[in-house]
């Protein structure tokens, strides 16, 4: 699901009103760089942000993932395994889970909002996993590329050409991994604009500065 | 969310079958061990699953990770970054992403099942992220731990008990991390039961062979 499907937009805090549901909501204002809830919660309550903006992310040692940017409308939990900390002057409203399950049955939209939600954390959460999994292939795919370019690129007005003459199986062979990995890293620089690959065995760098940046940043 | 709050249940099938929402579905038997989804596919369509029994999983290279099994009643995408594999005779009903919003208009408990499932699959995926995140302290604590142990321990009913003398954060500054990652890894541990920390300074081993089986996973 996760961002493909979509979710059809409601405004839960219009809804949420015009159905009297707001008034069992405790309101609490956050100053801005605020981290309002951590893993060792003790509480379990849920939220819905009424303006503002929050970031969910997770944190390890001096490693820290963003897995969300929660903004008015959105639900979100105290009770999970994410930090939560206010990116500018927020407004949310708590109440206790088990409330929340009535408003829930009252407000069947409320659990699209939900679904849309977790769904998009799923999806940053899967990136995540990838950037982890796959930090050594990704540094020699991305080495392999700028040394290709570098000794074989020709100048056109798409950008530097490069004629491979391998096949994506070959290149696998030659970096040590496989056909599918090489082929999701590849669809993530295209989808980045960074490179083009008008047939199997030609690429384009469209934008070298980036291809660069990329490289240097893994 | 991701499984702290209970959704309710709901039959799924039951419920789109009484409201006549079945028909528009295609039915799909899928033998044990085939890889019926992957990242590459084109399609883009929901499916619930009838009976059986699936698994969804990322897969880089030799590393693989499990981020939800699926059965019947739940409610997956086509179109995902995921691999789905039947990990039994398994049937699905399938119908294409744009069809399917007419559905959750129609059935809204649709969306609580969906937002059950991403659950589920998020909170595995921050499992899968934290496994790769602490490989490094992880092995490090584990260490610490079976050699404490090992030279500190006293045998008792309750489980070889060691008077650390040292607090989390003594222990984090040895290791080389946080008060915050030790007190995760740890509570973990205790989660599984393999130790206890009945107070700040002691620890108990519950289950000494699973903690060696533990070390020697990582």
């Amino acid at each position: 699901m996760s961002g493909n499907m979509q979710l059809g937009q409601i405004n839960l805090l219009d809804a949420l009103a015009s159905a009297d549901l707001l008034r069992t909501f405790k309101r609490r204002q956050i100053e801005r760089k605020t981290i309002i809830f951590t893993p060792f919660e003790q509480s379990n309550s849920v939220f819905i942000i009424k303006s503002g903006r929050l970031r969910v992310f997770l944190s390890y040692d001096d490693k820290e993932f963003t897995l969300a940017f929660l903004e008015a409308g959105d639900v979100f939990s105290t009770h999970t395994r994410a930090y939560v900390q206010a990116v500018e002057e927020t407004e949310i409203l708590l109440t206790p889970t088990s409330a929340f399950q009535a408003t829930i049955e009252s407000l069947p939209g409320v659990s699209l909002v939900m679904a849309k939600v977790l769904g998009d954390l799923l999806k940053n959460s899967i990136t995540t996993i990838e950037g982890l999994a796959f930090k050594d292939v990704r540094r020699r795919i991305a080495d392999f590329l700028v040394q290709t370019f570098e000794e074989r690129g020709e100048e056109s007005p798409a950008g530097v050409v490069v004629k491979l003459g391998l096949s994506t199986e070959d290149i696998a062979l030659l970096i040590g991994t496989t056909r599918q990995t090489i082929s999701l890293i590849l669809n993530d620089l295209i989808k980045e604009e960074i490179i083009e690959k008008p047939n199997r065995r030609t690429l384009i760098v469209r934008d070298l500065a980036a291809l660069l940046a990329w490289r240097d940043s893994l």
